[in-house]
């Protein structure tokens, strides 16, 4: 688990008031990268030959709880709910003070980047899958 | 069921050259909007008073099957899947020609909004509820 | 001078009710496409061996005359106030019905992106030019 | 001069690799927000009646010197360019390392909120100048 600060932006709410519910998207990505570059881990790590990793989405997901607003300080905690082969989802509970404000998720999938290709989907390498699990729910101390 | 065609614009996309999978939820709510605007019914309907009806959001959730780039040409098809006493799940299948791309929810809740006072759910008006029913995806001629 | 029709989504207001002044220039981007697209120019023009013209802004501004709010149904007129040898100016006016939303404008260079090298400033082909030339305001028919 | 530090976020670039021109207005804004709130100032003041201060924008522009990336970390200069009866110019300055990024301003007018009424211009009052001054260009001790 990861936590991130992160304060609401005014361009993140709407004419309703509050923060929309599309921009929870991308706290939680922003979130994510935090995450990994807390790890050591680049979004982009290069695999020789002018390659590199990335992480396109295959499914993303947010439950709304309570209402954020302009200024609001939330906190995200980040954490990987499921590492598999191939692919990784990351689980994202965000809240201000004590109140729940949004639980949402993210499912990547590992591919190969090589310029001029068309991408593949690979195994995620073993020692950044170790890194990763750092982030893993069931990693944290009880 | 309700068509809906959208060009993907630049600032839709990402440095990893296609569409940015948080962008795919607002198009959700445009393509909602245009489908309540197509059977006379506004996002924010007026009853009386200067309050109105408001539809605050409390999940959405999308599934990627296929990347979409700068200026291609979308199709989203709009249904209701499910509308409950308080709330209604609108489901989003967004194709490029013969390739699906996207297919996407979002759940909201009817709320009454009076100036002055905080949010407070209330009962989807029967002649609401009625017209939305051309949506539903049971309602599509077979 | 071109036209274009665009109802203001509702990720395009903020929590003051009106649209975000930034939101005005993914519209004036959007608008520059669809008027090059109706002179059958792409935006990024291929030019063999793999590469294509593209045009990064060195400058944009926008002055805001009115609010615009959710729904509001605006027309911007799109002009090209200067083409010099290698960078254009388009001119952006909004409007709905009679009122002067905001007036902006971007400034783009004309740049030639080859696979694997960095970009590198161009003057505009002539024959691209002749046709961006449609777009001139002093070519408006009085 | 108050300085902001801010790493790019993956939304904030588009497909031709960078950060999108428009991506630069938003950070302006946050920028102002965050020094207006290092000299305990709020952008919505309460002024009493249950109403509030309001600044919207009557202008806007931006500069664009160099490309930045994704997770390029920026400074963000604000100062106060220009303090007038009702309005004032911020000036923002982009830069990584030692590299100039980009140049931009936000003009707002000083706006006073009332439930139920229209926007009306008014004077910035004056204790709230005084610690707007703080940002002031020629207030920079040399």
């Amino acid at each position: 688990m990861f936590l991130v600060h992160r304060r609401v932006e005014f361009r993140d709410t709407d004419a309703a008031g509050i923060v929309h519910f599309s921009a929870f998207f991308p706290m939680m990505e922003s979130a994510e990268h935090e995450a990994l570059r807390s790890l050591g881990v680049s979004v982009m790590q290069p695999i020789g030959g002018g390659g590199h990793l990335t992480w396109p989405r295959v499914a993303s997901h947010c439950d709304y709880l309570a209402a954020a607003r302009f200024e609001d300080m939330l906190s995200i905690a980040v954490s990987i709910q499921k590492i598999g082969v191939t692919s990784v989802t990351y689980g994202f509970d965000f809240s201000r003070a004590e109140i729940k404000i949004a639980r949402g998720s993210i499912t990547a999938v590992c591919c190969l980047w090589m310029p001029g290709e068309p991408l593949r989907k690979t195994e995620i390498p073993g020692p950044l899958r170790a890194r990763m699990q750092a982030l893993a729910v069931d990693n944290t101390p009880s």
